[in-house]
């Protein structure tokens, strides 16, 4: 077929490619399709880019508030327990055999385990394994999981190069607005479509964070980001299978090499993320670049990052927070359990409805699982969602007790409990927001709890708490490469 | 802000978020937004990716036909030749040395160079090379260029496992079939989104051919071009940078990375082209899956893959063809023009209308220029589009004589072409389709002439006679690694 349609025009698409063929001329602006032009806006956003860019070259850790650097060491805690925690899954065993051949010098470690790869494929494999168990952090405006591309690209990075803590904290926060802030202008019509966005926003705060410890000027750091865009990573279909957790990994990848081509002036488009055929037009329905380039410096994104407290989707959690506050406070053991009353919103039982789930990935769909191992055991954490625990004899006999009633009154992120015990009493609770929320963020101690079970069986207890103590401490180390130091296996 | 929206209902993107948390349930399934729903397809099409990796893993060398071989050997022999002719370029010294600390073993030779590096970044920086000069193989229906992508992907990889040459070939030509066939599904609506068709298509090419080599199972090669699909490579806002070489090279190392990872059982979805959330939804506007399924191993877009004779956009083919093929047969020297009359599409001014170019770039859209060159040197090649030949006095002195006129019954596959001699003589030349065109192939030995003035000053004469030997001899080699072996510099 000649480029040629059926009218004896030549296709609007090959024009525009004879047009770029050896492009660098205003040749490139010429219109394609008809319907292509009638998506695209009417008035292109300017400089959105290099308005980022700058911001990024020239913000300094001594700018960032208090609240946010400590929502950046949460955030980097999190990511080290969920990373070390997934280390070790199939899904992780299985990347690392197949790309051992092909890695590069022995710059970085994978966290949770003995070997050590080139900086890419270190991030790409720590950035898999923090996204294992779909316990990593959450940017709830965007559903961006900004911790697996952006800490695993810096954290390997600093194992390379010499990075001090506090630049290491510093670009870990300017990664995690870049990617958030890019999310926002996006989502939800982007996610909505079909992209997993922690792939497709999470790979420019990875160059962006690896640009800034690289210390790329803003030109190189443009082409950085232009080079992320030109990379998006991960679709919603994958989940369900480990290319879930590839996306984050690659993500994490993506955005090293774009910086580090950018550092030696492998050149992009200066206009990538808001040009008319570039990233966000093409990617998405929606574009609100002021959610890029307002309020930089002073609006952060980081501080909206929040930690799953429960190793199941946040449908769940009023209904577990319930159960475990009730659980403690009443010392309710499962023989002293009658029948437990649950309001919840119908989307709660819509989404998690599985009565008699056998594999341990099933209990995270069952909110009778749910809500019976938490009462017994008084957590939820990935051991609670085992195969082992969704056949524990013990659950199995209390989940039958667990009678959710559908409620539209009651909003999801409600949940209200009564449990009602064979002596007669009746244990109420009611949830606002559950644990883990913005309203109600985890603690220190339970982010630090979650790290312990998550790590337990992988590094020994004493490293487990040294390793805590050196990701809170990371601002005063002269190297933050002593994170990954600490947090892989002897 | 929190993942309920104003009405107080959990925004729909969080819900199907949280139905994936941990997913592997027909949750999965559950309805997104309105908007997404209305722009899916009421029935989606079924067993797309898989019938596709069926025919990848079953297809054997002996059931190609003799002239898709054929066509397959032409494209090694175009891609080994532009690949060289770019491998000195800046944008490749960049990448080579941005690259070089991270890579891997020296697993495969980088064309036209001395470095090796591991078959991942190998492949990156050949496919870089093979469209630096926008030179390189064009599948016309789709304006995929293949041999980047798939070609990069396969020779780097026979260095590193035996491959015979038989299998190279078929691997080559399976590639092509499923770069092509998945672009005609999208194109040309993916195409005017903003998508560079070559680098979101290519890189399931490349994941195909490796996958092949790599002896992929049914499920394995489903979990391949699952994995490809969540790496589609580049937007055409990169086009005149560097970038825009990039994405034929990252397609190809992403579509290795997918194949390798598939080969020890790293999964995907098995309906990753197809599904609602999954590849042509999410990436594109247009879904035709027959053009993916239908006539596999009768009906070859192998075939249809064309190469350009002259370095610039497709619209000036039919006037160079036509200068060259008068100036040959007239034996025409500048000295001798009074002035050349040119009827032309006007499109073909309305692109290349630059009267004054000072550099070579610029000489690429201009029709005066390029004919004059082509007048002179009797080519046009890359270094009649440099600065040298731009500013030679005898160029910029024919430029000025050539006279074109925009004529819309001219079509633009078409031109007339009178060149009015001095001593009076009228020699005309009239173009149906350009030599390059499906309808008027290059010759084998056009595209040798090609490939000698691509690596001339690379390689030494008897290497490049000798290279152009083993590319057409590649299905008698037991080892498609000599291709590679020959095409270095010593």
């Amino acid at each position: 077929m000649s480029p040629i349609d059926r009218r004896g025009f030549l296709r609007a698409a090959t024009v525009a490619s004879l047009a770029a063929t050896g492009a660098g001329t205003t040749l490139l602006a010429l219109p394609t399709s008809a319907e292509a032009q009638a998506a695209a806006p009417p008035a292109a956003a300017k400089g959105v880019t290099r308005t980022l860019a700058k911001y990024v070259v020239g913000a300094k850790y001594e700018d960032l508030p208090a609240t946010v650097r400590k929502e950046g060491l949460r955030t980097l805690l999190n990511y080290i327990g969920v990373a070390v925690g997934g280390s070790h899954h199939e899904t992780v065993d299985n990347a690392v055999a197949a790309l051992a051949p092909f890695s590069g010098p022995p710059q970085a470690g994978i966290l949770g385990r003995k070997e050590r790869f080139d900086i890419m494929n270190a991030a790409f494999i720590n950035g898999v394994s923090s996204h294992i168990f779909d316990f990593d952090d959450t940017h709830l405006k965007t559903i961006v999981h900004p911790g697996g591309p952006i800490v695993s690209a810096i954290l390997a990075f600093a194992e390379y190069h010499p990075v001090s803590g506090k630049d290491f904290l510093n670009a870990l926060v300017l990664g995690v607005e870049t990617a958030c802030r890019i999310g926002n202008a996006v989502y939800p019509d982007h996610f909505d479509r079909g992209w997993h966005i922690t792939g497709t926003a999470g790979v420019f705060g990875s160059a962006a964070a690896t640009g800034k410890l690289l210390g790329l000027n803003e030109q190189q750091m443009i082409w950085a980001l232009g080079l992320a865009a030109s990379q998006p990573v991960g679709l919603r279909e994958s989940f369900g299978s480990m290319n879930k957790s590839f996306n984050p990994g690659r993500a994490a990848e993506n955005g090293i090499m774009a910086a580090l081509l950018a550092s030696k002036n492998y050149t992009s488009s200066n206009e990538m993320i808001e040009a008319k055929r570039g990233w966000a037009y093409t990617i998405s329905t929606k574009q609100d670049f002021k959610e890029i380039t307002e309020g930089l410096g002073t609006r952060y994104e980081t501080s909206l990052n929040s930690y799953k407290p429960f190793a199941c989707g946040i449908v769940l959690h009023p209904a577990l927070d319930a159960a475990i506050q009730l659980r403690n406070h009443y010392k309710i053991t499962p023989d002293q359990v009658d029948h437990v009353d649950l309001r919840i919103n119908p989307l709660v039982l819509e989404l998690t409805g599985k009565k008699t789930p056998n594999e341990g990935l099933e209990g995270k769909f069952s909110v009778y699982h749910a809500v019976a191992v938490a009462i017994f055991e008084g957590a939820a954490g990935e051991k609670q969602f085992s195969n082992r625990a969704v056949r524990d004899p013990t659950v199995v006999a209390l989940r039958v007790k667990v009678i959710p009633v559908a409620d539209p009154t009651i909003k999801t992120e409600q949940v209200e409990m009564t449990i009602v015990m064979k002596d007669g009493r009746k244990l109420s609770k009611r949830i606002e927001h559950a644990i883990g929320s913005s309203e109600v963020p985890m603690s220190d101690s339970a982010l630090e709890a979650k790290f312990a079970d998550l790590a337990d069986g992988i590094l020994p207890k004493a490293q487990i708490g040294r390793l805590m103590e050196t990701c809170w401490n990371v601002e005063k180390l002269p190297s933050a490469a002593a994170v990954a130091k600490e947090a892989v296996q002897a």
